[in-house]
């Protein structure tokens, strides 16, 4: 079963290297340390609420657009989940 | 600022009361305690990713869709914030 931080992991990942910054970048502008936004990317580490609207500040992204693209990386693994029962 | 975990406890309680089942019901049915998910519920404790995973099967809910919920919750937020800028 999919994990609502790796979806939240793949999702801030993919914008911050769409925007072509590094993780060094981004962690000084929304303040953490830069192992942890590797963490919270790598989906090993739970963001709290205020250290996610620290990150979105730094790469200028609004929660619920975020949370909308996370909303979609959740339902194509439920998809992939669906697929697999229908083929068995 | 709308925390994210705001969000998220505005949205399951919403789903939770709208199916007519109380605080107990559905923590028992997610194995949580009851303390627990009243907190997430107020946006006061952040719900790890295998909880909300638990919290939502004991719903029937997929997380695709919660997150969906949570976003245009998100969303809402931002336009108030919008709204009062534009007003300055």
């Amino acid at each position: 079963m999919v994990l609502v931080r790796e979806a939240v992991g793949l999702t801030l990942r993919a914008e911050r290297t769409s925007q072509g910054r590094t993780l060094r970048d981004v962690a000084r502008a929304a303040r953490v340390s830069l192992g942890y936004l590797s963490e919270v990317e790598r989906g090993q580490k739970e963001a709290s609420s205020e250290l996610l609207n620290a990150i979105c500040a730094a790469l200028g992204l609004q929660l619920s657009g975020v949370f909308s693209d996370v909303s979609i990386e959740l339902a194509s693994h439920e998809s992939v989940t669906l697929s697999v029962v229908d083929a068995a």
